[in-house]
């Protein structure tokens, strides 16, 4: 059972929506890693119903992906043009919807606990982009609601993926949970990181896009915390501003200054860590390996 | 039992997303005529299961018609402010999301049947909406595709809905799956009738306003067939436009002419007129009476 039987899955659902100018829309939204789809064939390999459980995640990521990009005015995604780009805000919204229902429509067809969990995550996952939109309107100095809202926006999928397959194999769900709940937070930690230390192309140095775009990702609530009254008041007033050379610099310095990066990196990394231990004591090689790749790709 | 039980249920559902914001922006969404939720209560009464079926059913449609407003940038609904109007686009695209998610965590409680046929449904209702929106791109001439495209897009809820009542009240569902399919297909149709028939407050006359944003619904499929070679021209180039005071005068002399608002009333009615027969022989009085007011209330 391989990934590539995954994709297969997926145009076959989407073919049965018999819909041409449909496949070719999706046809263009480009498949990323298939994380969950992975964690899935990983976790319960070698059952059938892995292959379709593991589409059914896939097509609703991607939906929520699809909305996502609206919402965000993204023009790209996965360095690709993003569908909103290429078909317009209105087709996009639509086929997320059309995605979405069939992903629901075919998740019927597993044993209620599991279209429960699913639904679930995907209940978290709308709150979560909302209430990532809504973080963003001021800054946000709270770590406990910036924590809440990567685990619904990004780690509930995950989370619920895991579990999904952990009961397809019959396998201790809790440990699965655990550990889809930790790669999933970490991950979009390490996402946020990396807006921070990743050179822009054209700039030679980090963007800093988050920050500008409103997003009070962790290492600036965590340099919030450590900055003097006055510096604070001055982070605070160039957060949703278009940053000129000497005020990212500062902003980069300051960072250094009270060790935030490593100080976040050392955050994702303990539930890296946690999980890892978790597969080592079940024995799960291949999810061990995704847990130490997803590490040593970003850092 | 009530529509009242229906409206409480819903405010219920809605409260366990535990998110403020949420739930006040959802309170905004004006109740409409619940069209969905009384067939429901009528087909299955006493059943306690039907309260929450029809909540789920009518938060699928409040979902819907969230997207659907900012797909058509639509500024009102039920004559007040739409939410895209109130909120913004943003926000209308994640309540919508949460609404539909919710529903469908809730719907995964029923049996598989049920939530094969409303997830069905929400696939439909999609692909519908998307259909009507590609429909508008250029003058469309063919009735089939109008006849799928409402079915899709209105009358496919309506028939889960009916039919998921007939099966909470263990009664022959054909039966009141024509009903519902329909009666969604007329409202559809007499809908698409009264915006060519129905004197616009500022105009004095009709506004012909689906024309203009581009749906050639079935009144000016009918005409197109109608008309001869030249006068088929004519209304090609009127698609899609803003019409001055003559053309639209044009228009509506063509339709009397030949006699289009009658024939097409009369295909809306030929359908209600089958919905109130099965009604009437399964001695259903409250549908029956459903059903003829609709019409009564529309002509």
């Amino acid at each position: 059972m391989s990934l590539q039987a995954v994709e297969k899955e997926i145009d076959r659902l989407i073919k049965e929506l018999n819909e041409e100018d449909i496949i070719e829309i999706i046809s263009k939204i480009p498949a990323g890693k298939r994380l969950r789809a992975r964690l899935m064939l990983e976790i319960a390999p070698n059952i059938k119903e892995t292959i379709k459980g593991a589409a059914i995640i896939e097509m609703i990521h991607a939906a929520s992906l699809l909305h996502d990009d609206v919402i965000d005015n993204a023009s790209m995604r996965r360095g690709v043009a993003s569908i909103n780009a290429l078909y317009g805000n209105k087709s996009a919204i639509m086929v997320g919807d059309i995605l979405y229902s069939k992903a629901f429509f075919e998740l019927v067809g597993f044993k209620e606990e599991i279209a429960k969990i699913v639904s679930n995550a995907v209940v978290n996952l709308s709150i979560g982009e909302r209430e990532d939109v809504r973080l963003s309107e001021e800054f946000n100095p709270n770590k406990d609601r910036y924590y809440k809202m990567i685990y619904q926006k990004t780690a509930a999928l995950i989370e619920a993926a895991s579990e999904f397959a952990a009961i397809l194999a019959n396998k201790d769900r809790e440990i699965y949970k655990t550990y889809g709940r930790n790669l999933g937070i970490a991950f979009q930690m390490i996402d946020d990181i990396l807006d921070i230390i990743s050179d822009s192309k054209t700039l030679g140095k980090p963007a800093l896009s988050d920050f500008k775009e409103g997003k009070t990702t962790l290492p600036y609530i965590y340099l919030y915390e450590a900055l003097n009254k006055e510096d604070k008041k001055r982070l605070k007033s160039l957060h949703k501003k278009e940053l000129n050379s000497s005020e990212q610099s500062w902003i980069l310095e300051k960072f250094k200054e009270f060790n935030i990066i490593n100080r976040c990196k050392n955050e994702a990394l303990g539930l890296i860590n946690e999980a890892i231990d978790l597969m080592q004591k079940a024995g799960e090689k291949g999810l061990e390996s995704i847990a130490i790749k997803m590490v040593d790709r970003s850092f």
